[in-house]
């Protein structure tokens, strides 16, 4: 039996979507020419939605609808429509902010939940070029750009309380897609489950060492209502490097469909924790004639530069644009208060850190051992290979998870992941 | 010119009370008699709203109705009558967990911005209790009660997290009266502002000092921050010993106009704060017939045991009735995991407790340097006496906020108070 859905909605396809686009003279004039010479391929390798490419005689358009159930499990697990609605408020929200960093949204359809935005061209799925060993040397200070710009403009450091108490109200409505992170993430992977995966026989063991690993359940935990209750600006929530698209010199932040209003560290985190998984699948990927030494320590260099840059440009923002409600300016106008303030501001975004690293580390878990994997790891043919791959990154996570507070500057992460990366099967 | 209001509105007086009131038949068959029989009087001591109690022959009612201002400053300070939803919501959504504490409610009306609710009878303002010397043998188990109750049922360890986002989505529209609370203890009694006062000339002195100390604003401002991001659950917002009505055995919560999802240690830190306030009143208000050195050492009591009995209940209500998403049972179902969730459950209330005494610190500084000032303070007739009392509060204060990890136990709260009470006026 299909799902049911409300009226006026239906999944698109070739045909419909022709005149749905034609209906509409701005993107009819983008893509030029006569409907039935647009070509159409439906792209959407993510986990949920349907996500066509549209290219005319003039330009091409993206659209991108859901479906009323998660694309990686089937009808079987139905879920909200809603979601295109909070994806288009993110974009909508954002844009002042960093529009630059997304790709433009053309129109909005409530009634099918389906975007119409900028084709990116010829930009990929950055996964796809760190899996190929590509470097991408506009990434770090772009994705630096996107997180401080994006977080700072709605916290409370930048936005007044009533409009950042409006901002949340309205992602308050976003609880499936929340839920889905909290147990996909902060759940499940600790706990036998039936959606639950893994490399197996080879990572058996160290799956059933997590699920009785109290130390480590209760900072999942503890991450977990931070997550729950940390309102500080309106996050992505799904910051990973198959979020990203990319050509050598730009990047665009795409699928925001699991944001709302909560920790800022969240977004931080899944992009250092996609690099690292990046950076211990690149082993699996090397041959002898693309030996990927040198593109290890590129990653880990930019995994430094990204925390580095990313609390650069957070503080600057404070210091130059703040006109929200917390650190009130007037409390704080005099020499000595603003030399306070600026010590402050260090010891913020110093703290922002063991939160950064708490969540890097559950997302690195959730794609070993839970039900979402990533294709720089999955991708790897040679299981025993993979598997080290895999151990190395899950033992490197369930420290940085439970002593987060023993890494108190990026050098350090990137160092335990160097030394991590030496470390042999047996030694594992 | 008169502040605009919505249609139907109009500030209900005695002759438009009446008529009101014999409209709704419930309620008419409560007052009893006839209309023109029930006497009505205007209680309004707060600082915001119109409040009157009707009695008849066959029983009595109390009326609370939003003005568009601020009653305490008047017509130059407009204010949003949604106030009064808010407090009904509160209520509504307390009464499952704590109805027991707070008044019942018969009737609200929108339009009117009324809430027609139980006249408590003989009970009386805590605060005037306590000025007056007396004491209250059920208040610690009650008040513990409300707190650990209304607290843990409405954060996500009882709630479901969609319950939860949905519960601070309706309290996101309290704006106006969470911006009070930013203000008028935040912001305001740490800089130069019109709306402060203090008893003048004897605090001049320390009050500039707390408008020139940088710990001391950085401190409220930490504080504030999480006032603004904290949302942990729903919290009734300004739970000062004004919005308690007592008798020796009943102890009923009021005024929740202030509610919204935020950090539990508000709450309590009010409570404390308030305590700590009329126990430092107490000199000003003994006589050589009724002198109060009994009494404050039960104060300091009730202080210590209102921390300790919420604590134990608050964690006792973990163990017992968690159906929320955070710390999810099936994580920790086993021997191990049971019992290292309970030493979890004890580290989180213990770190609740700085949090609570930041907020008391806060909550006591703003009724002696603000705008809004307490009675037990205010009614010291004599101007020095008063400052004496008003300067060991101030000290009190200050350093429970700049340093509240240095004060691991509740009894370093009131053994500190103890040793403030005894400091003489040269030695402040």
């Amino acid at each position: 039996m299909p799902l049911e859905t409300p009226p006026g909605y239906r999944p698109l396809d070739e045909s419909s979507l022709r005149p749905f686009l034609a209906s509409l003279a701005p993107l009819s004039a983008r893509l030029g020419g006569r409907q039935q010479d647009w070509k159409i391929t439906e792209v959407g390798d993510g986990n949920l939605n349907l996500v066509f490419l549209v290219e005319g005689p003039g330009g091409g358009v993206c659209v991108k609808q859901s479906l009323p159930y998660v694309r990686l499990v089937g009808e079987a697990w139905p879920m909200t429509l809603k979601r295109s609605f909070f994806e288009h408020e993110y974009l909508r929200m954002q844009t002042p902010y960093v529009g630059e960093r997304m790709p433009e949204v053309y129109h909005y359809d409530p009634a099918l939940y389906a975007i119409v935005m900028e084709r990116l061209s010829p930009h990929i799925i950055m996964r796809h070029g760190l899996i190929a060993g590509r470097r991408y040397p506009a990434f770090t200070e772009q994705v630096t750009d996107f997180l401080a710009r994006s977080l700072f403009f709605t916290s409370d450091l930048a936005m007044p309380a009533n409009r950042k108490k409006a901002l949340t109200a309205v992602f308050c409505g976003n609880t499936e897609l929340c839920k889905i992170t909290e147990d996909l993430i902060f759940t499940e992977p600790y706990c036998l489950h039936e959606r639950n995966r893994w490399t197996t026989p080879e990572l058996d063991g160290i799956a059933g060492e997590f699920r009785a690993d109290i130390p480590l359940k209760l900072a999942i935990s503890r991450l977990k209502l931070k997550f729950l209750t940390s309102a500080e600006a309106l996050i992505h929530g799904d910051l990973h490097t198959g979020s990203m698209m990319v050509t050598e010199d730009d990047m665009r932040v795409i699928d925001a469909e699991f944001a709302f209003v909560g920790p800022m560290a969240f977004d931080v985190g899944a992009v250092l924790a996609n690099l690292l998984l990046a950076y211990f699948s690149q082993e699996g990927h090397a041959t002898g004639a693309d030996p990927r030494e040198d593109y290890e320590e590129w990653l880990l260099d930019v995994i430094e530069r990204v925390w580095r840059r990313f609390a650069e440009k957070f503080v600057a923002l404070w210091r130059e644009q703040a006109a929200g409600d917390a650190y009130p300016r007037m409390m704080f106008g005099d020499g000595p208060g603003e030399q306070a303030l600026e010590q402050e501001r260090l010891r913020v975004i110093g703290r922002l850190l063991p939160d950064t690293i708490g969540f890097c580390a559950a997302k690195m878990i959730r794609r070993i051992l839970g039900l979402a994997h990533v294709i720089d790891l999955e991708r790897i043919a040679d299981r025993r290979q993979r598997a080290l791959c895999e151990r190395r990154a899950l033992r490197l996570a369930r420290d940085l998870m439970v002593k987060a507070k023993d890494y108190p500057d990026i050098a350090d992460v990137t160092g335990a992941a160097r030394r991590m990366r030496r470390r042999s099967a047996s030694d594992l």
